[in-house]
C-alpha cells in the first residue's frame, strides 16, 4: 500500500542510482540566465495530500519554471471561462515537432493543445480578458497554493525572453492573423514572457500543483477548481504535457506530468500526491533528461503508475 | 468504493441515456460488410479481474474488431520481440490525420505508433517473423484469453479489405521502400486484413483484455505478459489508442482505450476491469459515437477515470 | 514578323473580347484602399525596346503595384549584391500556397524564391544593408525607369497595410528566428510595405520595366543591369512570378510575368517589348483575373510566346 | 545571328571546358543497370529544325532515357485525349522533394504536373486507355520520330525496375485510393517502367524531340501535335521539367529541358533546334550534374536563352 512507502528512502535511492546520469542532457542556452545555471543540479520534492512533504538535494533551490506555468495558466483561464477555452484551442496531442507552425496553418490559428507555445498564446490573451491585472492574478495564485509570498519574476529572464522571442512572436503574429487573438500581440507576448519568467523550486511547485492530485480542492490553500475539471486538466497533461515526448513519458513515467526547458517537471499521483523534480540538463525532446529519468525511478519503485 | 457500485444498474442507466442518441454518428460504409450493419445496435460488457462479468442489449453479438485487433497484436510482438520492438515503430501520438503519410515520410519510415495503420503493419511483419502460423496464433489468443473457441474471421470483411485496401497498399509500399518491413508488401497486408475482419462480440472482447487491467496476467487464462509490459501497454493506448481523439477521449473518458471502425471500443481500468462498448455508427474522428458517450457516463457515473 | 504587327489594333482586339469577362474574378478586400477600386476597370500598355509605346482604355489611371513590387526590388538587390542574394533566399517555384510558413521552416528560413513574401522581406532586408535611404532609392529608381517623377507612395495603403500585416509580420519573425534577417523586424516590415505602397500606371510600369526586355539597358533610361542578370531575372518571373498559377500562367500566357493583389501584371517579350495589363478583379490564385486573360489573347493574336 | 554560329565547335569547346567536371556528381546506384554506367561517359548532340545535325563525344551511345520518356508520353496524351488530360494532372511546379506524398494527399490526388512520378502514373493511366498495345505504340512514337527502328526496352533494367519500385508502387496505390487511375495498380506500373527502360543515344532523343522546336510538326518525321500544344508542353517542361531544379535550370540553362536519372537531358530552342546531353553522374536534384554544366555553356556561348 502506498501509505507504507518510506518516500524518503525512495527520494534517496533515486539520488543515488541518478548520480551516474548526471551531465548528460543539455541546458538550454537560448538564453543566458537559462545557460548559467549549473548542469548538476538535482532536486526533488513531493507533497501528499494527506500533508506530509518530502524533498531531496537541491529541493529548496528556485530555478525558471517555463512550460510548466502554462499548467498554472489553463488553471486559471479554465476556472474563469469554463469549457468555451476549447473553441479557441484544441486538446489533442500535437504531433512532430516539425508541425507547430503548419499545424496551426492548417487547423485555422486553433492551436493543438494548451500546452504548445501557440496554444499557451491563445491562454494568455484568455486571461488578458478575464483579470484586470493578469500578472498579479497570476503570482497571487502562485504564492497562495505554494504558501511562499516571495515567489517572482526574474527580470534578466524576462528580459532575455523579450529580446529573442521571435519564433513566439511569429506564432502570436499567425494567430492574430486567423483572429484568435483579441488583444494587442505584444500584450499576449509580454503576458506570456512574463509566465515563464516565474522562479520557484520543487517544494512550492510540488505544494502549488496539490489542488491537482486532491479533486481541485488543495488540502492547504482551498478548493481551486472542481474535481472534474482536475480530472481533466490531467488527462491534457498526461496527453500533452511533455512537448513531443508526451507517449515516451506516459510509457516510463505513468503519471501525468508537465515539463519546462528550465529542467523542471511537474507530476500527479492521483488522489496521493504532487510531485516536482528539476535537473536542468535536457533531452532530445525539451524535457529534463535526469528528470525524466527520476520520475521513471518513482514509479517502478513505488508501482504507482496510473496504469 | 468500486466494490459497492451496482454494475448492472449502472449498464441500465448507460442505456438508457444513450438511447436518444442513437441515429447519431455514420457506420463506416468504405465496405459492405460493414456498411450494412444496422445503425441502432449497441452493446456494452464488463469483466471484473475478480471474477464477475456484466452485459447488455447487444453484448453477445459479434462486430468486426477491426482497429482493436491492433492491441492484440501489438501484444503478441511486445511478448515475443521484447522493447526491440520500438526501434521500428514509436510510440507517439500521430497529430492530424492530414499527416499519416508525410509523417512517416519525415520520420524516415518510421510510423509513429503501433496503432495507426503503418504502425500495425509494421507489427505485421514482426508478427510474421516470429510465427509459423501468425494466422492461427492470433485466432488462438483470441480464442484462449476469451473462452470462445468459436472466433473466427469474416471471409466477406476480409475479401472487401483486401479489394480497397489501396491505401493500406500504398503505407506497405512506402514502409518496404523504407527497408521497415522485412516480408513481402501482400504478405503483410494479408495478415493485416486477417486480423481486422475477425468478429468477436462484447463479452469475449472484455474478457481478452482482462491481462490489461490485471498486472498482464488474466484470472481466467492466464499470464500473458509482464505487469510492466501490461502498464505500458495501457499508456500506449492512452495516448494513442483512439486515433486522433486520443487527447478528447482521455479527457472525456479518462481511461485507456482502443477503438475500431466497426463501432468497438475496449477501455482498462487498472486493477479493476477490463470493459467493451460497442455501437457501429461513428463520429468524425472515426470513434464510436455512442459508444464513446457510454464510455463518458461510465466514468461519470463510477468516479473510475484514473485521472 | 513582330515588326508588321499592328499593336493598337491588337489591343482594341483585346478591350474587345475581355469585355464580357469584366465582372469576373474578385477585388483584394483585406484593406479598404484595395477593396474600393472598381472591378471594371481594364488598362493595358505597350512599350517597345525600338521607342514606340501604345495604351488603351485606363492604361494612364495609377493603382496600388503591391507585389510588382518585389521585381523591382530584386533588382536593387540583384543589382549591387551580385549572386549573393541566393545564399539567403533561393530561386524555385514554391509549391502550394498551403506550404509558405511550413516550406520556410523546412529549408531553415531560406525562402524559396524572391518573389514570395518571405523571399521579398529578405530583400528588403537585403536593401537596407545598401541604401543609405532605400525609400527614396526605391522610389527614384521607378521615377527614372518611367521617366515620371510624381510616383509616390499612397499613404492610406501604407497605414492600412501596416495596419493588417499579422501573416507577414509573422513571416519576418520566422526569418529573424532563423537569423535570416539583419535588420530590426518592424525596419525591414516598413520597407517592404512601402513598396508595396507606390501607386503607378500600366504606362508607367511598362517603361520601367523595359530593361528586362533589352539585356537589362533601358533604352531611354540608362543601363540597369547586366544583360546576364537580366535574362536571369526573366527566368526567375518565369518559374516564380505569379504565386502558386506560375505553371498555369507559362502555360497560357508564354511569357515571363509579375503580378499584384491591386490586380496588375507586367509581362516581358524578350528584345522587343515590355507590357503590363491591369484589371482589379483576381482569379483563385491572386492574379487578374481579366489581365491574365489579356495577355493569353496578347500571345494568341501576335504569337510572341518565347515558347 | 544563329545561323552564324559554327555548332562542331561550340560542341568542341563544350566538351574541352567540361572535362575537369568529369568525376563531379553521383551515378544513381537504386537499380545495378544505372549503377555500373561509368561516370565519365559524355555526349551532345544537337538537331537544327532547318535538317543540320551535329554530335561529340559519346552522342552516338545509348543510355536508359528514364523521366525523359514522361515527356513522349505526355506528348500522345495531349495528343489523343487534348486538354482533358489536365483534370486528372496538374501543371504547377511541385515544391520541395518532401512533399511529393503529402502533396498528392491534400490535393485529393491529382498529382502537380505529369512530369512528377505520381503525374506520370496518370498519364500512363490515360495512355492504357488510349491505345491497345500502349507498349509497342510508344515505342513506335519513338522509333519512328528518330528514325531509328532498332529502339528497344533493356530487360535488365525494367526487371530491376519492377523489382524496387516500392516507392512508385505506393503512390500509384494512393492515386488508386483517389479514384485518380482507372486501370490495376499493376497495369499502370507496367507500362510506366516500361517507358523509363527504353535505351536511346543524344542523337535519336535530339532527333525525337524536334517537333517541340518546330510547332508540333517534325521536319522528318510529320505532325505530331498542334503548334499551339507543342508551345504549352515546352512551357510545362519549363516550369516542371527538372524535378525540384526547375527555377535553377531556367535561371542557369535558359531553355525548356527534360532530365532523366540516366543523365541525359533534352532541350529545346523554339523555332531552331532540339538538344540532347547526357552525362550519368548527378547532382543532388537528380539531374545530369555535366550535363547540366554542359547546356549553361551551350546558351551561355550561343546567346539563345529564351530569356
Amino acid at each position: 500500500l502506498s501509505k507504507d512507502i518510506d518516500y524518503q528512502s525512495v527520494l534517496s535511492e533515486i539520488h543515488n542510482e541518478i548520480a551516474p546520469l548526471i551531465g548528460g542532457g543539455k541546458v538550454a542556452n537560448y538564453i543566458p540566465p537559462l545557460a548559467e545555471v549549473p548542469s548538476e543540479k538535482f532536486g526533488m520534492a513531493l507533497q501528499c495530500t494527506e500533508g506530509e512533504s518530502f524533498s531531496i538535494a537541491d529541493g529548496g533551490e528556485r530555478f525558471s519554471i517555463q512550460s510548466i506555468s502554462k499548467l498554472f495558466a489553463l488553471t486559471l483561464a479554465y476556472r474563469h471561462a469554463g469549457a468555451s477555452i476549447w473553441e479557441r484551442v484544441g486538446r489533442e496531442p500535437s504531433g512532430t515537432p516539425f508541425n507547430s507552425l503548419v499545424q496551426l496553418e492548417y487547423e485555422k490559428g486553433i492551436p493543438r493543445n494548451p500546452f504548445i507555445n501557440a496554444g499557451a498564446l491563445v491562454i494568455s490573451d484568455i486571461i488578458l480578458g478575464l483579470a484586470t491585472d493578469p500578472q498579479n492574478s497570476f503570482l497571487g495564485f502562485l504564492r497562495e497554493q505554494s504558501g511562499s509570498s516571495s515567489i517572482k519574476v526574474d527580470e534578466a529572464t524576462l528580459r532575455a525572453e523579450k529580446a529573442t522571442g521571435h519564433r513566439n512572436r511569429a506564432l502570436a503574429n499567425l494567430l492574430k492573423d486567423f483572429d484568435n487573438l483579441e488583444h494587442p500581440v505584444e500584450d499576449v507576448l509580454d503576458f506570456y514572457f512574463f509566465q515563464c519568467s516565474v522562479k520557484m523550486n520543487c517544494q512550492e511547485l510540488a505544494s502549488t500543483c496539490l489542488y491537482l492530485a486532491n479533486q481541485g480542492d488543495s488540502p492547504h490553500a482551498g478548493k481551486v477548481i472542481s474535481a472534474r475539471k482536475a480530472k481533466r486538466i490531467n488527462a491534457v497533461m498526461l496527453t500533452c504535457g511533455t512537448y513531443d515526448a508526451a507517449g515516451d513519458f506516459a510509457y516510463r513515467v505513468g503519471l501525468p506530468g508537465k515539463s519546462g526547458v528550465g529542467g523542471g517537471i511537474v507530476a500527479i499521483v492521483p488522489d496521493l500526491m504532487s510531485l516536482c523534480v528539476w535537473s536542468p540538463a535536457l533531452n532530445s525532446s525539451g524535457n529534463s533528461y535526469v528528470g525524466t529519468k527520476a520520475l521513471e525511478l518513482f514509479t517502478t519503485k513505488t508501482h504507482l503508475s496510473i496504469f
